[in-house]
């Protein structure tokens, strides 16, 4: 089966239709008119995602990737010229090996990354902003499976991702349990705590305290929302990171040239952690829309595989057909490893928690995923 | 020795000095002018400061309580209407006996509940806002050393604190190691750490990006920074608690007649996490300044006993004849027990950490001191 002959792709830039299925270039899917869980409809979702090797002839070796709250479909290299976020990890001969499997992953909806998000335009040609439709889980899952359909695969071989790329994951195994063979969760929850919500909360008040948010429909004004974007963007990153692990890298050294403890008035120079940051908000705001992120952060707040089922534990008990795979960061304190064992037990078969050990917290699941290659060869892609 | 003969005491609303010391009431004293660590200069300090019980004949008896980042010197009741935030902990008969110990607790400068402040008048009768002095730790325990000579202390039995209080009574040991014979330091650290820092900065921000704030001269207009500062005060309150209890108490519960998954717009209700939250922000909002909480945030950042002595450790092994007592909140994620182990084993003589076993986290050093009881009855008030 070629994947070319069953799925309308183009290129979004020339909205010319593609013959061929490059690995790792970005190619679009329009899947026509959705109705969002929560009542919102939008005419036209387009999708945005790349796939690295080929499918198979009983389309039995599709891994479907699903990337966190910034991150996006690049998930390796492959023809293009910017690396991959897990270029370790996925390509020819790595633990998810795209000279035996055929790899896909999409842009989730409501992003910035080429699919339909806040910042895409309505027939008329607006900028939906305000309008976009509020979004969960379950609505980039049911997308996805459009996106599954129009690939031709109707069974999984594996769905794989950290943090809430491991959200997305879990709910495909509850949203369509017969289309996923084996399940592997990365550093997520079954549904997002109240812990979780909170430093969320805090991160959306931000960007909507900024004065250029303008309720969300800025994109014709001369200001974005920068500084919000940016300040949500340092909370977050400091609950991605281990505390051990900022004091070693920074301690209390001021930046070079500046002096943190002030002078005569209340403008102060920053210590080193701030201007590391600094750096992670600048790098933020460079390639994300404020928008996209206030409606990815309240569809990871409204996380909830029990939803529509009951409760949690209902939910997953349906699900003994799945092989899961759940692992944790043994320094994360955002999905702190309890919850990771928790939802292992409430798993209908035994699973062990596998844990990646790394100093650096919850980013571990990022930089430190290949700790999981051994296990992952013998229990999903042997 | 009595207290009225050797201090200049007055009404604040008055301007009446008062010759008599009831206990837990409001009073001010002049320090006249005080040039700040880092070079500001105010020309007239006030203190705003409490007093419990009498001084005995040879001063032998008094004991300071410094008050944390949004406290103050209402530490207990006494004659006053208003409840103290130590009332179980501070008190006739209680472990802090006031029918034995004359206790004192003054307002830090730079806050907003009677000492000097962003919001004071200049003699210009203009409030200082954006150029009121960067102000440190040190700068306060210099200042409280002003009132300690007017009230005729000149060493005290023991200085105690939690939190930021904690700081500043460690800070009291170096400064004046001749002045102190006991130093309580509870769910504190000898200097502030990379993850402190950088909440921290969240928190000056979110009262920066308001654009009520007006680059901190915002006291002559309609609108204060409420917003910012209700931002500052939920990140800090997250922190400021452990993630089991926050499950425990909210889960993922709707706020009632709320709808946290939305509906069709970006417009939704608030999970009851959100809703404690919001409460949190809206009292700290009616009490407090802006300004103040930039300038204590930010004394808070500048913690570091070293600064002046080449190291914390060089600081710290100066204060043999000072007895220590050092203890942590067992599920504290701000200030971690590891760094009060830390600070244990830097101290010149063998200190064990004694914990508060609460799984509510930091706060816990508030809502769970009376733990201490019978561990301070024996080392310290024997």
């Amino acid at each position: 089966m070629s994947v070319e002959t069953d799925v309308v792709l183009y290129d979004a830039e020339t909205a010319q239709t593609l013959d061929y299925a490059p690995d790792g270039i970005l190619r679009h899917l329009r899947t026509g008119e959705y109705t969002f869980e929560t009542g919102g409809v939008l005419p036209d979702v387009v999708l945005g995602f790349e796939t690295w090797g080929t499918l198979n002839e009983d389309a039995s070796n599709a891994v479907y990737i699903a990337h966190a709250l910034t991150g996006d479909s690049h998930v390796a290299r492959g023809l293009s010229t910017e690396p991959g976020w897990w270029d370790g990890f996925v390509g020819p001969g790595k633990t998810v090996d795209t000279d035996r499997y055929f790899v896909v992953s999409a842009n989730m909806v409501g992003g910035c990354s080429g699919s339909t998000g806040p910042a895409s335009l309505d027939p008329d040609g607006k900028p939906w902003g305000s309008r976009f439709p509020f979004t969960t889980i379950k609505d980039s899952v049911r997308l996805e499976a459009r996106l599954a359909d129009a690939l031709g695969i109707k069974v999984w071989h594996t769905v794989l991702g950290g943090s809430m790329g491991g959200a997305r994951v879990l709910e495909w195994a509850v949203e369509f349990p017969e289309r996923v063979k084996n399940c592997v969760v990365v550093a997520a929850t079954a549904e997002s705590s109240a812990e979780q919500i909170a430093f969320a909360q805090a991160q959306s008040a931000a960007i909507r305290l900024d004065p250029d948010f303008a309720g969300g429909d800025y994109y014709a004004n001369d200001n974005l929302p920068s500084a919000g974007l940016g300040l949500a963007r340092r909370i977050a990153h400091i609950t991605y990171r281990a505390e051990p692990e900022l004091e070693v890298r920074f301690g209390r050294a001021a930046q070079e040239g500046e002096a943190p403890v002030g002078s005569a008035n209340l403008n102060r120079g920053r210590y080193q952690v701030e201007s590391y940051l600094d750096h992670q908000a600048g790098k933020l705001v460079g390639r994300f829309d404020a928008n996209s992120y206030l409606v990815l952060t309240e569809a990871l707040m409204s996380h909830d595989v029990g939803r529509g089922h009951g409760s949690v534990q209902t939910a997953l008990a349906r699900l003994s057909s799945v092989n899961f795979f759940v692992s944790a960061v043994d320094s994360d304190r955002l999905y702190w490893p309890e919850q990771s064992e928790r939802l292992a037990k409430a798993l209908p078969n035994p699973v062990e928690v596998r844990y990646i050990t790394s100093p650096i917290g919850h980013d571990g699941f990022l930089t430190d995923i290949e700790q999981l290659g051994d296990a992952l060869a013998e229990q999903i892609f042997s």
